[in-house]
Order: C-alpha cells, then sequence, then structure tokens
C-alpha cells in the first residue's frame, strides 16, 4: 500500500492516545492511572471504548489475585467483555472503519502454531487474553487491537448487547462442544451470567426442554425468562430425581436423563450433577470448574452409560454466530444486565459485584 | 405373556374391523372399498385414522400412477401423512394405550440388516413404506401398524400437526443432513410444504438467515410467516445475486454464499441453483429430485469450493425432534393448512390439490 | 413361506439337541450339566461351537461372583467369544447355511427401541449379552442364536481368530469412540487382551505412534508384536514423562501428549494417567472401569485442555470392520493364544486363567 | 528479539542469493533465468532447493498455458512439490534451523479471514499457492518461505519422499473428506500419482477392500504394489458390474457398492462411475476435475441412495500426518518415482511428462 493510499483511508495519521485506565494494583486494590495508547499499526483497530461488562474472573482477580495458575504479579487491567466504536485504523484495515461501533473479541492467538492451522485456537499455547495475568485488559478509554478480532455491530444490537457477546461467545461454544441439536433435552447447573447465555445458545441451537438448576430463585426467574423450560431450586429439590421424572419417557429409570447436561456455576456437587444428569450416550460439558483440581466423580457409572464428558476453555469462531443470534432475535443479551455503573464508579461497580454475587446477574459499566 | 396378563391390558380380545377405504385403480381413479382390518397381533396397534395429509407424492400417483421407478401396478391405498386414535393393541404393546392420540411414522424398516442396525434405517432394503407401491397407505377409517412407529401425542399438538409430523420429519432431516447450525445463513429453493417445514427445522436448528425462492407469492408469504428470514420471486430477480448481495459480508464475490442450500421444488432449475447457493466449504441438499434423471451440472464450480453435495431420502429418528419442536412452539404446522376436506369428499381432495398446486399450501382430510 | 418351500432350505426339520455344558454354580465352582437347545425358529441358527475364548469377565465371575451391579445370582454358563459351525437354521435364515463357520457377536438388543433405531444397540435397555447375569453364555456344544448377529467367515480366518473377533470388536469400537485417524499418537494403558486389541484398531485407524503400558515385560513384547511402536514398564519409567517426550515435538510442555489415551487396566492408577496423557484437544477413553466407582480426578486439568473423556460399552457395528481388518491382514489375533484347553478340561482352563494371568496373554477352549 | 539474540541463531546475518531459475514463458517454453532470492525476514526460512516433483498441474500449465481460470499471463517458475535443506532462518524461527532437510507446504493463506480462523486455510481467498498464476513456484536453487509451512523430516524419509509429502497430502485429505474408516471398501478411479496417494491414504485410514480402476496396466500393476486389492482395467471390464460383484455381501444388488468412490482421473467417465460407485449412505470424492464445468450426471439416482458428494481443493493441516504415515512404514513414496532428472536437463523433463503420461508415474528432478 502506497501512503497516498493510506492517507485516503485514514485521512489525518493518528497520534498515540492517553487513556484514563483502572488497575488492579492487590486484592480490592483499583487505581486510576493514565496509560498511552499507541497509534494502530498495520491490520491494527483503535477503539473508544464504551461498554465493559463485569465478567465472574475479573472479580475472582480482584477479590483473590489470582484463578488456579494465573496468578496477578503486576498491576493488571481488568476487563474483557468490551464494546466500543472505532477511533482509528491502521493500514490495511478494510473490515471496519472509523466510526462504527464493534465488539472485540478478547483472546488474539499466535496464528502460525497446529492449533490455529486446525482452527482450534482458544487453544494455541501463545494466545493473549485480555485480563489474564500478565495481558492487560481493556478497563480504560481506549484500546488497541487487531482488526480480525474486532466485529463490526449492527444497528440492532444495543451497546450492551455489543459487551455481552463475549459470555454469549462462551455459551455457543458449550452448545457446540455439547452438540446441541433439535429437540434436545438440556440440564444447565448455574444461572449466573454463563448458565444463562448457555441457556439461550442451547435454545437456539435446538434444546426444548431446557432444565436451569441454582440456588437462587432470582437467577432461576431470569432463567426463564430468557428460555429454560422449567426451573429447580438444589436447595428444596432432589435435582437427579426431578431431571429423570422430565426425561424419562417410556425408557426405564436406567436410561431417564438428558441429552447434555452442562455445569456453570463451578462448585463440586454441580460438576458431580453434571456427570449424572446424562443419559446413556448424551455428554457432559464443563464450563465452569470446581474450586480444587482433584474431584471425585463416579466416572464407572457415567464410562458405562458411554456419557461423554468435555471441557470449556473460552471458545473459537462463535463472535459471527453469536452476533447473527441476537441479531435475529433468537438471543436476548440486554435481559441480563441487572445493574450499571459509571466509568469513574469502576471501583464501586467491583465492590457491589463481588458483595452482591446472589442478588445480581450482570453488572455492566459506561465507559464512554 | 399369560392369557390372564393379556385381558388386563387389552379387556376385550379385539375383532377384525372393516374399514371404508379410498383406493387408487388407475390415474384420477379413487374408488370407496370396504376392507378388513386385522386385530392387532403382537407389538402392533390398531388405530382409529382421524387426519390424513394429502402429499404431492399422493397426487402424484394420482395424477401420473407413477414416481420414477416406483409404478402403481395394482389398486393402491394412498396416504401416509397419518394422525389417529388408538383403538386396540397386541400383546406386549406398553407405549400407547386404547385412546391415546398418535401419529404414524409411515416406514418400517426390517430391523435387521445393516443399515438399521447403524441406525440408517431410511435406507433400508427391506423398508416398507405407505403408499408407495406395492405398499398401501392409509387413507381409509383404520390401520394397523408396529408399536415402535407409533407415537403418542402431547394435548399441545392439533390433530392436524400430528399428521403434519410427517412433512416435518422430511425438514428436520434435510437440516441435519445440512448440518444447520446456530447463526447459519441458509437458502431454500422451493416454498411448498416441504421447503416450509425445511424452513422452520432450519430456524429450530438455529439459522438466523432464511432465503426462500419460489415462483409464487402466495408461498412466499406463508414462508415469511413460517420463518424466512428473506423471501425472493425468482420470476423477477436474479437469485443468485440477491443471495450473494446477502451473504458476502466482507469477503470477496468468489466466497459468497449460504452456509446449506436446499432443493425442494424438484425442478432442474431449482438444482443447479441448489449447487451454486453455497460458500466455499458449504452444503447443498437435495431434497426434492429432478423430473429427469440426468442432469447437466457446473460441478466443477461445486467441488473447487469445496461444497457438499447430499441427498435425501425419507428421514431417519426424526419423529421425537419433531414432536419436541412443535410442542416447544418452535415449529408451528397449523399454520400450513390452507383447506380442509371431509373423508366422504376424498376424490374431490385430490382433484382440488391436482388442480391447484399453486394456490393451495397443505390440503387435508378429516377422517375422523 | 410356505411348508413346501420351507423343506427345500431346511431338508430335515431340525430335532432339539443334547448339549453338555460348563455352568457355575458358585465361585470356583464349574460343573458340567446337560442342556437341551431347541431347533431354531424363524430367522434362527443352530450352532455347534469350536471356539470360546476366556474372556476377564468369565475370570472375573468364576473369582468373585459378580461383577459391579451384575451379580451371579443362579446357575449361569458362561464364555462370550464364541466361533462355531452352523448345524441347523430356522424359516427365513438366508445369511449363513449349513456348514457354515461363523462368529456369533454376543449381544442381543430389542431392535425397537429408541436406541436400537438410532444405531446405538448397545446402550439398548433390552440388550440379552451372553454370560452375564442372568442370561446365558455359550460354553456348551450348541448355541441357538438370531441370524442377523451370527456372521459367517472367510476362509483366511482361523477358528481361534472367529472367537476374537469378540475382543478385537471392542477395540475398533475403543478406536472410533476415540476419534483415531491417520498420522495420530496414541497411549493404551494395559497391554492385555483388550490393551493389545485395542492397539490393533488404532493401528488399522492410522495410528503411527502407539505407546503400550504395562507393569509386565511379557505383555509388552506381545503388544510391540501386533502393533505398538514404543513400551513403557510403569514400575521402571515415569510413563507421564516418557509420553511427554515422545510426543512434544515443537510445542510447549503445556501441549505436549498423545491425541488419544485408552485405558485399558481397569486400575486407578492407569484412570487417573488416562485422562493426564492426552494433549489439549485429545480424547481419553475409558474402554475398562475402575475397581470403585468413585475416582479421585484432576478433572480441572483434562477440562482446561479441553480433553474429551468418553466411556466404552461393549460396542455396536464392530463385527463386520473386524472381519475385514483380520482377512486384509491389517490384524492379528492368531498371535494373542497363548495358551489352550480341550472342552473337557474348562475347569482347569478357568484356574490356569486366574492363577496366571500375568504370564497368559488369551486362554482358548477347543469345544469341537 | 535484540539484536544479541538474533546474532545468535543466525550467526552471519545473511545476503540475498542468486537463485538459477526454470521459467515458464510461454506453452512448451522453458527459459533459465537468474532471480535474487531475498534474505528471510521474520519467521521466514530460506531454502536451498533438492529435489521438485513434476505434477500433473505443472505439465497442464507447460503445455496449455492454463487451467480453467487459472491462466499463465506472465512468466511463471513451476513446481510445487518442493524438498531442500534449510540454508538460511529469519529472526525468531524456532521450528527449523540451518541444514535441516525440509519439505515445503506449497500453500500460504492469510491467516486472519474467517476460513482461516477455522482451519479451513485451503479455501482461503487470499491463499499464495506455489505455480498457481500469478504466484510463482519453487523450480529454482533458492526459495523464501514462512517457516510455520516449512516441515523438517525425519532421517527415515528420503529426499524423493519429501517432495512427494504434497501429492500424498492431497491423498490424505481426499481420504480425510471421504470419512474412510476401518473396514470401509473403497474405489479409486485413475491409478496416476494422485490415485496411488488416495490409494496409500485410504489403506492407512483402514480401508481393506481397495479396488483401482485406470486404462493402463503399468498403473494399475503400481497401484496394486501400493495397497490396491483389486485393480480393473477399464477398457476391458463392466467396472461398475466387478464393484458390485465385490461389494454385494448378502445386500440385494441395489445395496450393492463401496462405502466410498474417489475420483482422481479428472475425466468426463470416471466422474460418472465416481457418483454411481458408492452404496445408499456412501460418500463421493472428486479430486479430479472433468474438462468441462457442465456434467450430464445422475443425480435422482445419488440423491435417492443418499449419497455424499464432496469436492477436493487442495488440502489443509494434512502435512504433520502425511510425514508420520511415511516414517511409520505405512505409506511408501519412493515407489512412485519412476523417472528422474537433473535441475539442468528441466525442460527434457517437462517434455518427457508431457509425452509420456501413460509410461510414466513421478517424474523427480534432482535441483541440489
Amino acid at each position: 500500500m502506497t501512503s497516498t493510499e493510506s492517507v485516503s483511508t485514514t485521512p489525518a495519521a493518528p497520534e498515540p492516545r492517553t487513556s484514563r485506565t483502572s488497575v488492579l494494583h492487590g486484592t480490592h486494590d483499583l487505581r486510576w492511572e493514565t496509560r498511552t495508547v499507541a497509534a494502530p499499526g498495520p491490520r491494527e483497530v483503535r477503539v473508544r471504548v464504551r461498554r465493559i461488562g463485569v465478567c465472574g474472573s475479573d472479580v475472582h482477580y480482584y477479590t483473590h489475585g489470582r484463578i488456579g495458575s494465573f496468578v496477578v504479579e503486576a498491576p493488571l487491567v481488568l476487563g474483557h467483555e468490551v464494546m466500543g466504536v472505532v477511533e482509528a485504523v491502521g493500514e490495511g484495515v478494510t473490515r471496519v472503519g472509523v466510526g462504527d461501533r464493534v465488539a472485540l473479541e478478547p483472546g488474539v492467538p499466535c496464528r502460525r502454531c497446529v492449533y490455529c492451522k486446525r482452527g482450534e485456537y482458544n487453544l494455541c499455547p501463545g494466545m493473549t487474553f485480555m485480563a489474564t495475568p500478565p495481558v492487560d485488559g481493556a478497563l480504560g478509554e481506549y484500546v488497541l487491537w487487531p482488526d480480525d478480532f474486532v466485529f463490526p455491530l449492527p444497528d440492532t444490537l444495543s451497546d450492551d448487547a455489543g459487551a455481552l457477546l463475549e459470555p454469549l461467545a462462551v455459551g455457543v461454544w458449550a452448545a457446540r462442544r455439547g452438540e446441541v441439536g433439535p429437540g434436545d433435552r438440556v440440564a444447565v447447573f448455574g444461572a449466573g451470567p454463563i448458565g444463562c447465555t448457555t441457556i439461550q445458545a442451547a435454545r437456539a441451537a435446538g434444546a426444548t426442554t431446557i432444565i436451569a438448576v441454582d440456588l437462587e430463585d432470582f437467577r432461576l426467574d431470569l432463567a426463564r425468562r430468557v428460555g429454560a423450560t422449567h426451573t429447580i431450586n438444589a436447595r428444596t429439590a432432589d435435582v437427579l430425581a426431578v431431571i429423570h421424572e422430565l426425561t424419562r419417557g417410556d425408557l426405564p429409570l436406567s436410561h431417564a436423563g438428558v441429552d447434555v447436561a452442562f455445569e456453570t456455576a463451578g462448585s463440586l456437587p454441580t460438576t458431580r450433577l453434571t456427570l449424572a444428569a446424562p443419559r446413556p450416550g448424551g455428554r457432559a460439558v464443563l464450563v465452569g470448574l470446581p474450586p480444587d483440581p482433584e474431584v471425585s466423580l463416579d466416572i464407572v457409572s457415567a464410562a458405562s452409560r458411554e456419557a461423554t464428558l468435555r471441557g470449556v476453555f473460552r471458545y473459537a469462531n462463535c463472535y459471527p454466530a453469536a452476533i447473527a443470534l441476537v441479531q435475529s432475535g433468537a438471543v436476548d443479551l440486554d435481559a441480563l444486565v441487572t445493574h450499571r455503573y459509571a466509568f469513574g464508579d469502576t471501583p464501586e461497580a467491583f465492590a457491589f459485584a463481588d458483595r452482591e454475587k446472589r442478588a445480581s446477574m450482570k453488572v455492566m459499566i459506561e465507559v464512554g
């Protein structure tokens, strides 16, 4: 590309920008800093951030300073559910233009390893993923990002929905890993944001019986609003007995069970239930993970029923489908936003999300 | 099973029944006959018929006396879209009971060959399929059928819907063969009953862009009501150009196209379009078949784009999903019934269906 | 079928046969009995047994009287690895004729349930499987069996190979469940008969690196003869370290591991290794099962790597492939037979197999 | 990477190299030119070429100046079956080092589009593929290539085999697209180099009946040496009748046929046979393409049997498997080389390959 052409697409050569940024310096210690965000290089896009959703993992770093082997050892910018407006583009960018509303897919792989070549880029050993130590997230005014992980948003998607494509991508991937198809009966353990996007993705993939299980009626009510056909409060019900009742049909009890069970709560009891809930030949998908690595499971029963157990690690190739599902009306992401904070109140947003897990679904920070 | 037990499930040993039956004796020649339907043997069910949908293949036998290599050489009972009420059950039947509203899956395979064992029973060489010469269909008062191809209907399904599970099963199978998933863009060529159930099944499987193509606005309007997001009247539009426009996104024109194209019209031009419409790596599914076996196709272009071309021959394992989709509200079969005849007017129903193909969608015969 | 035709295919109406049979009356208590085997009914075949392989499950019932929830509560005939010669056929049998050498697939499903219809007949709730209480096995002179689970043997297969198609079917199913393909690297934990048939099936499916792990050099030597490219004696080696070394290539250590790991030893340590051995995105297949249902597993690590864990319960649709693989020379089953007993020495065969697990691979009983 | 580190991996900063190159200036017009090959940039590798296999497509450009829509409009370097030795590496290259014997995968995709992200990089609209106008091939002394499409060769692979990984990759991809598995019966139409690598890949994937069809006994003999179990000379045999005889088993004639048929000859009659050869539910894979885009096919019969028809366009993710298959001994590429020319005799090599298609299999040019 000649410089003349370059000028035509980016009328004024972009300058670096200062970006007011919220930085985690230790547990419960978010500080304001001014960072510089460079001008976009070739195939890069600079985005003025508008919305950041607060994810459970953000809150976990905020509260505990680590998730498993990922430890916050240096100041870290949180936030990876990101929507904004393109403010400058580098050379060769044709996919989006200045002024476009966009969502950012927060993980960028190496593009060259065997996993990337196979399309399994979520497993790329060279992945850089926002807000995962030591990679900074997006909780500031500007972000620089490669153009191929920037997605223009149709007008029909709200700004909030743009940010929430990220948790929806997790749900879409979970449904894909669970091979959900038309007429399937599924159970989703945990009805938080990921549970709800999994419900929505499973319904979009054709599931007709969707059983949501949680400890909080508040969450179960929301789960029902976004597509659950049945809800079970595990405090008061024999979960497995209810699932068997709903799915047995004319088969013996040994063959009752859902086609696919999803764990999204990250607890030991739900992990065990997820393995127990599928019918023979069914699938169990672990989206959440129990707090301790070693889990005592009835693997003999699951294996004898030829259940397939699959983990979920982020997602690959899910943003286009996620956008299409929201645009078509098959999925409603706006329903998930229960609380809303201005950018300047980011510390309060985190304190609230940490404190009120049970009473909130998705906390949204309005940056722009 | 002892005779004592037998008595308990079927209080009075069922007698044979006389069944007023409409029989095709030649083209356009339907005659009334009285046939005898035996008492149900072990694992058999006798059904009092309530609804019979008139299928394009029924009309084709009525008009031409043959479909390809299947030739009507002896009097034949038509009708294979069947709903009724269980009137008697044989020994060992536990799946349904007297009085149950049921749909009949009209094809019964041998259950023992390699195709049946693999679950591909639609390809079983020993298949007997209603209203396919020399096997009689269901257009009479009573039908005897094996219990495993009898499906109880939930209360929420209308009688009409029970009969129309059959064309929906075709649509479900087509969507499965086309591997339709969430966010997919599909084109359906032909918006008759099978085109419409394919649209409904594709939408239930997650398709978000659904382009219906037909020559009749009447049909396209109905297609839109049941889920098409775009309609193209091929009389007035450059079909492929519109499809490319709708699906190209930010890719070069060579990579425009739908993820899956379905042929349901059974014509040469639509067969050619179906092969041309998919993007590189997409799928083309032939549900209908062109009138002549030899078709001149641009196979080089399709193969160079690595399109996958698949035929559809009836369906396997689709009734449970079809029932679940209607029960959940994902599919509305009642919308397809445009005309309705009493059993005694069966000849008029066929004459009408033959004459008014363009102005009708599904003609339903009320038997019960 | 008229009686005239019936006569032509079965010249003399077959009579019942007395069959000297070895019956398990309690642990270590095999007794000889004379049983009557009826004349074959429609689509049934009566086989003069020639070879019975002694399976680990037979020995387990012989020694412990139970396997998990399957308990020997009445006298039981063992033996389900069966080859023989057709001695009489019932009406309608065309697949085999009198005098044909045949193998019997030992499990017969109901043919009518949703699992059978889908081709997943190994999960049929109505399955009857030889030598699984309360269903008798084949350890006698005659067996009656449905014709569709009787497979004629090509001349190139030995009698022993005919009996050993059964454990090979398990290996073929395991490879299928593990989705083994050309160029794959696999690990097989346990190098007993099932481990060895899994090795053979994996190699036939294209695996090019096949790592066998066992505690006995005797078994590892045999594993190498039938296709293992590497062997690890777990008494002396750090198994996981060796597997990582063999599979890492140019990726970081976090991405070392096999494409597919198979557990065939039925122990806790090998179950844990099987879950740890796959690379990110790999598969772990449990063919054997640990002795206790509850197993403490590092499920977090496996799920984070998006490993897929699958159980194996018998097999479906594997006999045709197993026969073809032996006939083509891709698999050598004769190599697995290390010991051989006459029918009259059946009690000695079981005592030996129980005592000398470490020093034997497959014990074969010659019945005919 | 600092310049100090850079020095340590590439001791002397590499200079550009002059490279004697064979350039196609018009049909049958190969001229020698001296080109300059730049020093490797970041993640680039410069290779001293040792072997170039002459492919049918090279010969086609040499003879006709075009293949379909790809037209030679400017001087073009041919050759895309390439093996050589690494002579210099750029910054950041760790996968290979100077002196390594390597094969080059000749197509490099954009790495950023939706096809690349999904792992379907062979369909990438931005693909640059050696010796496809206007992209130059490798028929010179030096080639510069991105490190992720450079594959180090195990010692057990000959130089010839290194170059022939390219046609083997086509065969591996064809077998993958045909879903060949253990026990499958396949037919391969055309027994040239691609036919033979398809045979080898199908055998490695478990095919046990492999029927090769060609017009030349010379080729059929070679096909048998590399794995065909049956050969048919189409000049003298009724091909379809023989295939039906070999595959029918105990099924009706309507259900005879192979599991997978491959077209590798690029002719109209073989394209038609490929569509006719599969059993119901089987697969037909077009590796070659007929000379004219429009082909008259019996699509009705194929669709009624639910055959799946798939094209093959190059390959994706096949080099690692191809290398593993040759290294393990499952595939023998050396057997395919029938003629051999020195680099200086490149014009003679092409003239020979053009003239003696029937009497040669693979012509190899020794560059180094």
